[in-house]
């Protein structure tokens, strides 16, 4: 099998915690690292065993001798970047969010498939073996009819401008940074939002800390989710429905199972005056639910779907089994999903920062 | 001490629980029970051990011998039955939601302090143990300072006319009947919202059967929520803050204690590079996750706060303090509390109606 060797665009954090997944991938490497200045590059080369570093992201394209580009600069650079690939002919795996807006993303998606070259966004989680299980399962009905599906992701940051998530020229927000993880979710569970409304804050650097939005999705279906930058939230992901509730065991980010509970409908009569309700009535079950730390109503089975790995490497896979069989586009990762989710991120910040941004 | 008769208007559940409760209220019995027939008067009398069954409410406050009433008729006749009572000079205790919309609201808040009657929405859980350490947690800045507040409240029940939940000419609806209780707890820890917004389902009966809503509260706290009639939910609710997060152990409609987790912000260099943040990149800290069933995330402390009974008796002991002291309202129960989440609730029913409801 030959070694599939990757380009890496960017420094940061989310790059090295990709090449440290790669460790877990069908043998891949990493072979370059390119950044804006070659003394970030080499400092990043030497910490992660890259063999090359290289000072600018045209001169990286240009020098190709890889498999696929994976692109983790700025939000701002994504498409930028990612068009320097595409006309380089190098597939491309773009970070999340994938561009800045959705014209950015029109535009990458327009390059990538006028030129047959495969590009994908880097929604990692997506791949990882729990959230494929949780797809099938609301296919399966496992909860009924889905009504109504929620989600959230903050953690609490100093504010600072030298922090890319806080700075609005380099495309920072919680919309841009977290928000792609319950939106590309409820994007490829139930559809396109036909309507979005969103309320947040707006900090000092300008940019969305905390931002809720709801959506309504196709078959009845309503969103509600948060997402922080200046908040510690419970990152979590559910889908409820008529006949239980279904989420992810482990944070939104990185599941590693599922709750599972099923609860048939109550009749009127039944909730009202059933047994249950009569235990309850009397103070029994608050009693129990006291005593135990235990909720009357059902937790639901646990299901472990463990990754390997950092669970990098399984959107790195993706990649390189798509490139092997002549794929311009991944199915689990399809360009049109990238595309309504920025588009739906734009609505969501034309609404917490006006509508000059819409 | 004298006992403190309550009269009780309505015979649902609710009333049934109400009665029950009273076993732990000091020294407090339940001496009449009103509903429009008297055969079902009767019958929840014999059932509870009520001794007297009254046919009519205008009957049951003309009737009088009480020391309060305490309503639970449908929300579409609070403010009517309401307003018997305080024009015969009787204490009143309505069941939340207080009344069909704000208009009706401010209605009933009118002729009480014009009378000089005793008026209290029974915003029952407002009253347990566990919902005043909250309260005072968060006037202590336990999880710095608060940034979202999110709860829901939902369960799958089998849509029905018969049902006043789902009746409109009852006052049915996921916002009239369950969500007094998100909103009505962050009116009490932040205030009036500035912002109100809504996304949800309307039912084949006619009522709002699910309901995402949010709202922007001062001081930069942003409400996130949910309710659904047809869809079971988590029941939580929780305050997140730059410092941590903090919410109800149990139900938001039974809480019986608290989770306090604690956790500073982090600095830009150590949430990119942190040991933390290097042990996730290797995926140390994911298969200790993994393996345990535990977040990386500190999932903080637990403390009890029990309720007695099956809970309903702290509103009554409230009600029986206040009118002890010649007071006319609560002052943890405020009617302008009432008042705000009915016009509240109203803006919140318009969004998910159509403008013409509002």
């Amino acid at each position: 099998m030959t070694r599939f060797r990757w380009g890496i665009f960017g420094t940061g954090a989310i790059s090295a915690k990709f090449v440290a997944g790669l460790a877990a991938a069908r043998d891949a490497e990493a072979v370059f690292i390119a950044s804006r200045t070659l003394g970030k590059a080499q400092k990043f080369a030497a910490g992660m065993g890259i063999p090359r570093a290289i000072a600018g992201y045209a001169e990286a394209a240009a020098t190709g001798g890889v498999d696929a580009i994976y692109i983790a600069t700025p939000p701002s650079e994504h498409a930028a970047h990612a068009l320097l690939c595409i006309e380089a002919g190098i597939p491309v795996l773009v970070e999340k969010p994938f561009a800045a807006n959705a014209a950015d993303a029109q535009r990458v998606a327009d390059a990538a498939r006028a030129r047959s070259v495969f590009v994908m966004e880097g929604l990692w989680t997506r791949f990882l073996p729990a959230a494929q299980a949780l797809r099938e399962k609301i296919a399966a009905r496992a909860v009924g009819d889905a009504r109504i599906v929620t989600g959230n992701f903050g953690t609490s940051q100093v504010p600072d401008h030298t922090n890319g998530m806080f700075n609005p020229a380099l495309g920072g927000g919680a919309i841009a940074h977290l928000g792609a993880y319950p939106l590309s979710l409820a994007q490829w569970l139930f559809g396109t939002a036909t309507r979005v409304q969103a309320i947040g804050t707006v900090g000092a650097t300008g940019v969305d800390e905390d931002a809720a939005f709801q959506l309504q999705y196709p078959g009845g279906v309503t969103g509600s989710f948060f997402v922080s930058l200046r908040a510690w939230a419970p990152d979590d992901f559910q889908v409820l429905g008529t006949e239980g509730m279904l989420g992810f065991r482990g944070s939104i980010v990185r599941p590693y199972g599922l709750h599972v509970s099923r609860e048939t409908p109550r009749g009127f009569e039944e909730a009202q005056f059933g047994w249950k309700a009569q235990l309850r009535q009397h103070g029994l079950v608050h009693h129990i639910a006291q005593r135990t730390g235990r909720s009357s109503r059902g937790r639901g089975a646990a299901v472990d779907y463990r990754y390997d790995g950092n669970g990098f490497h399984y959107e790195a896979d993706e990649v390189r089994a798509c490139i092997s069989r002549g794929a311009v586009e991944s199915q689990v990762m399809p360009l049109s999903d990238s595309i309504a989710v920025a588009a739906t991120a734009d609505r969501i910040r034309a609404a917490l920062h006006g509508s000059d941004r819409a």
